[in-house]
C-alpha cells in the first residue's frame, strides 16, 4: 500500500493544498469526501473562523482532513489550541521552524507534515520528528523557496535525503504530472492551483476565472527581497515587477504591498489592485470544476498514464 | 518503437545537448558510440573548427550524430555550408527563427530539431517544418526562455500543442528524471549538465569539478535584461546578481559581461572571472564519469524505475 495513504488514512495519494483565501471547509470536505485529503488553510483565518471551518468540515465529511498552519502566524497558540480541542487528525505546517510545534502536536496523536523547499530544511523537519514532508518547487504558487529549485530537481534530491515519505508540490495539476512526481520518487502529490479554481474554493469567482485564463509566463516569482512569492500578473503585480527591475528594495516593496492585498485580490475579487497568488501550472488547465471531479480525473489519468508508460516499447 | 529513436536512427532516446565549450567531437562521438545521440556544439566554434570536429566525429563513430546550430551565429552561412558538405545527418537549431534554415537543411535530407521554451515558438517550429522540438525548461543551464516555465509545466503543454515528437530538456540527469519526462509525454530527453561534467567533455577540468560540487541554489537565472542565462555562482556571477539587484540595466550588464567570458570560464578554467553556465540539476550528481557510463547508468535506471512504477500498489 502507498505509504502516504496509510499514514493519513486516505484512499488516493492526492492532497489539496491549504491555501489562504481559497481553502475553507467547503473545499476541504469535498476533497476528503472524494477520497483525497482536504486541507483547511488557517493562514488567512482568525482563531474563531478556523474553529468554525473545522467544525463545518467535521460535519460535512467522515473522512480525514487536515489544517495547514503557517508557523509564523501571529495567533499560533490559539490556532494550535483549537486544532487540539477539535481533534484535527492531521496538520501541515509551513513557513517557519517545526522544532517546537511538531512535538506538541504529535503528543496529541496528530500527524504532522512540514512543507520544505530544500534539503537543509527537510533534514530539520526530520529532526523535529515530522511524519512526512511536502517538497515544493519553484513553479508553485504563493510563498516559495529562495533557491528557486524546480520540482523536477527538488524531488529526487529530497527523496535521497530523507527516509520519511515525500509529497511533491509545485507544477502538478493532472494525472500525467502526478505520475512524473511518482517517477521521481514522491509518494503523493499536493495540488494547489487547480483546487483554487474549483467550484468549492472560497476564492472570488473573478479570481477563479482569471486563474483558468492564465497563460505561459502569466505568473512570476517576485518579492524576493522580502519573501519570494509567485504572483499572477495584474496592475499590482506589474508595479511590483517594475519596482524590482528598478532595484527598489525591501522597504519599497513592503510599502507597495501594504495590508490586506491578498484578501482584496483573491477573496474580494479586486483583479486590478489585489494580490493574486497562483502557480505556473495555471497555464495548463482551463475549467472550473467540482473538487470531486478534479480528484477523479487526476486519479483516472494517473492510472491510465501509468499503464501507457508500462507498455512503452524500446 | 520510440518515435525519436526511429527519427534519429539511435538506440536509446538519450540526447547529449550541444553546449558551448563543452561538446566537441570527443564527447559527441562517445555518446553516439554508447547508443545515444552526440551533438557537437557549433556555437563556440569558428567555421574551420566546426569542420574539424565534424570530421573527427565521423572518424570516431559509425553512428548518427548531430550539430547544434544557434541561428543567431554570425557566420551561420559558413556553418550551414560545412554541415551540408560534410553530410551531417541531424541538426539541432536554437536561439533564433527556424523559418529560413529548416527548409534549406531539410532539402538536403537533414533532420531538423528546434529548441523552444514556450508553445508559441513550438508552433512556429512546426510551421517551419521541423521534425521534432526540444522543449527546455527554466532549470536548464545556459540560455533560457523569458516565461521561466519549468520542465514539469512545459512538457505537457508542448505535448498538447504539437503533433511532432517532443524531447524534454532541463533538470534531467538520471533515469528517474528521464522517466518523469516520459510520464509527461516526452519521447526522448536532452541532457546537458551531466555530460558537461563527463570525462570526454572539453570543459576545463576545474569547471567540471565545480559542476559536481554545485549545491541547491548554486545556479541562478540572470541577465534577464539581455537574454536570460543560468549561471553557476562565482565572483563574476555575483557581480551580475548585484548589478541586477541594484536595478542596473542592459548596458551595465553588457559592459560587465564583456567579451570571451564564457570561454575564459568554461574552457580556460578561470573560475573567478569567467562565465560558468550550468543547469540547476548539477546539484543532483557528484561524479565525473565517462560518457558511455553516463548513458548506460541513465538507461538502466530508467528501465528499472519504469518497472518499479508499474508495480506500485494502491
Amino acid at each position: 500500500m502507498n505509504r502516504v495513504c496509510e499514514l493519513l488514512g486516505i484512499r488516493y495519494p492526492i492532497i489539496q493544498a491549504g491555501m489562504v483565501w481559497c481553502s475553507g471547509w467547503e473545499l476541504a470536505s469535498a476533497v476528503s469526501n472524494a477520497g483525497g485529503l482536504g486541507i483547511i488553510g488557517a493562514g488567512s483565518m482568525y482563531p474563531d473562523i478556523l474553529k468554525h471551518h473545522i467544525q463545518k468540515t467535521k460535519a460535512s465529511t467522515s473522512h480525514h482532513f487536515a489544517v495547514n498552519l503557517p508557523l509564523l502566524y501571529p495567533d499560533i497558540n490559539q490556532h494550535v489550541e483549537t486544532i487540539i480541542k477539535e481533534k484535527v487528525p492531521i496538520v501541515f505546517t509551513s513557513a517557519g521552524n517545526p522544532a517546537i510545534w511538531t512535538k506538541i502536536l504529535k503528543a496529541e496523536g496528530i500527524k504532522v507534515i512540514h512543507v520544505i523547499a530544500n534539503s537543509k530544511f527537510a533534514l530539520k523537519a526530520v529532526e523535529a520528528g515530522v511524519d512526512a514532508v511536502v517538497a515544493e518547487g519553484f513553479e508553485a504558487g504563493g510563498h516559495n523557496g529562495k533557491e528557486e529549485t524546480t520540482t523536477l530537481c527538488l524531488i529526487p534530491k529530497i527523496v535521497d535525503t530523507v527516509d520519511i515519505p515525500v509529497i511533491a508540490a509545485g507544477g502538478i495539476s493532472s494525472g500525467k504530472s502526478m505520475l512524473a512526481a511518482f517517477a521521481l520518487g514522491a509518494q503523493a502529490v499536493q495540488i494547489g492551483s487547480r483546487f483554487a479554481a474549483s467550484e468549492e474554493s472560497s476564492a472570488h469567482p473573478s479570481f477563479k476565472q482569471k486563474i483558468i485564463e492564465a497563460k505561459e509566463g502569466s505568473t512570476k516569482l517576485s518579492m524576493k527581497a522580502i519573501t519570494p512569492v509567485r504572483l499572477l500578473e495584474n496592475d499590482f503585480a506589474h508595479q511590483v515587477f517594475e519596482a524590482e527591475q528598478q532595484g527598489l528594495g525591501k522597504e519599497k516593496l513592503i510599502e507597495l504591498l501594504g495590508k490586506g492585498r491578498a484578501k482584496r485580490g483573491m477573496f474580494e475579487g479586486d483583479l486590478i489592485n489585489g494580490e493574486l497568488e497562483i502557480g505556473q501550472v495555471a497555464a495548463n488547465f482551463h475549467q472550473i470544476l467540482p473538487a470531486k471531479q478534479i480528484v477523479e480525473e487526476i486519479w483516472t489519468e494517473f492510472m491510465q498514464e501509468k499503464d501507457k508508460l508500462t507498455n512503452l516499447n524500446f
